[in-house]
């Protein structure tokens, strides 16, 4: 099989018109037969919401050979399940999201839209890989990341992911000498804090912006932040099982044990 | 320090109308100081959004001796950041978040707001419990469910949790017999075999509505799945870490060897 037969869906959190969702779709382009299915508006912050109260509507906006594009009024995980079940011809080879505008390193992966497109994907058990530019700016330069993007999704194509395993992935904003390379790291330890910035409305109600500062709590050199601190792409391989293994067996004396009592 | 003098912040993610919090706000006024700060609206299916493009208000719906109540027009992530940066006279003790309608087993945790408002207090190192009872339906009995969610708080309240712990607790519906005890398990595999149902408008344009039914993939004794099934509580130990550890060093091979050529 060739790569440009590959079926690649694209999605992203950041809405259909954000340009770090037009670098990907470029990359992608030179890969495959791609299909976008992004939602119509910015849905940043959304984690892994799906529309249950309102119905889901998408619209056509661009075919072209090898090429189809979706908008839909949802959220990125609503955009992967009905491109899969309705949109798409046949089961993609690859999923990717982003490029995201903003870090998705560390706990950030928790609210990000982005990269819950990814793990709906690794729940399909079809390959995904979630891109992020460690650059919040609309304006971004994406152009030093697309050869990055490029040769990792190639070899991703080629090699495959293991089953149930995707690929959290985060661009530093390149120094003076440029991006140094990829390192395949663990999720850091960091934190938001979080600030409520306090303001009084035109009709004397109080209302509240979340706002904050992310602090790494994390020095050790197998971290995304690390990498990323030091001029590397981060690459964590993530998957979708909460549980706290080590902690069962603790738990088991306190609550297990409990009702023998 | 007695039992009563513990500070317990209790949300949801069904809103602060719903039968299911109610019944765990009876509860935990049995064990300490309560405070509740739940949305003012459904938010099932949120996951971890958090709300970022409206400003949050919140208001105060009661204040008794030892018990206050808040709504918040936000998500149940929101609502624990704001109440414990904002609302609470200081740190809490415990968050409490449920009782659920319905199941957070398996994957459900993913697109569950309640178990992303426990995620949230395991962030910030806060002992946190998700509660949730196996019956999607508004008018859901959780009396048999109360004693068993007053046994399992007052024990983590004696003995605390792991650092950076959580717990994803679910409740069947008791049988005959009754609910036959506690298993604590792992996250047990499981799918959402999505449809989605296509609609006309009036107006003639295409719609679609979310369906599907939940399917066990896991056969193993160790999950809640299995638990819940044979008429146990299921309690995972939760974190936020989603490392798939175990495939570093394969994504090593495949990605950072690649650069070196």
């Amino acid at each position: 099989m060739t790569l440009n037969k590959r079926l690649i869906l694209v999605t992203n959190d950041d809405g259909i018109t954000a340009p770090g969702i037009r670098s990907l779709i470029k990359v992608m382009r030179q890969l495959g037969m791609v299909v976008v299915a992004a939602p119509d508006k910015p849905q940043s912050g959304m984690g892994h919401a799906i529309t249950v109260n309102l119905p889901l509507r998408y619209h056509l906006i661009a075919q072209e050979e090898d090429y189809t594009e979706y908008s839909i009024n949802g959220t990125p995980v609503d955009c992967v399940k009905l491109a899969e079940k309705y949109l798409l011809p046949r089961r993609p080879d690859l999923i990717v999201s982003g490029i995201n505008h903003g870090s998705n390193a560390s706990i950030n992966i928790l609210y990000s839209g982005t990269m819950a497109a990814v793990l709906e994907g690794v729940m399909l058990d079809i390959p995904s890989i979630g891109f992020s530019l460690c650059d919040y700016v609309w304006e971004a330069d994406f152009t030093p990341a697309e050869p990055w993007v490029e040769q990792i999704t190639r070899k991703v194509l080629q090699e495959g992911l293991p089953r149930y395993t995707g690929l959290n992935i985060n661009i530093p904003v390149p120094g003076s000498g440029g991006i140094k390379g990829i390192k395949v790291v663990r999720q850091g330890e960091g934190r938001w804090e979080e600030e409520f910035e306090h303001r009084v409305d035109p009709r004397r109600r109080d209302y509240f912006w979340i706002t904050g500062h992310f602090k790494n709590y994390d020095g050790m050199p197998d971290t995304d932040l690390y990498a990323l601190d030091h001029g590397y792409i981060s690459v964590v391989p993530v998957h979708y099982d909460f549980t706290a293994h080590q902690a069962i067996p603790h738990i088991k004396n306190i609550l297990e044990d409990a009702q023998e009592k």
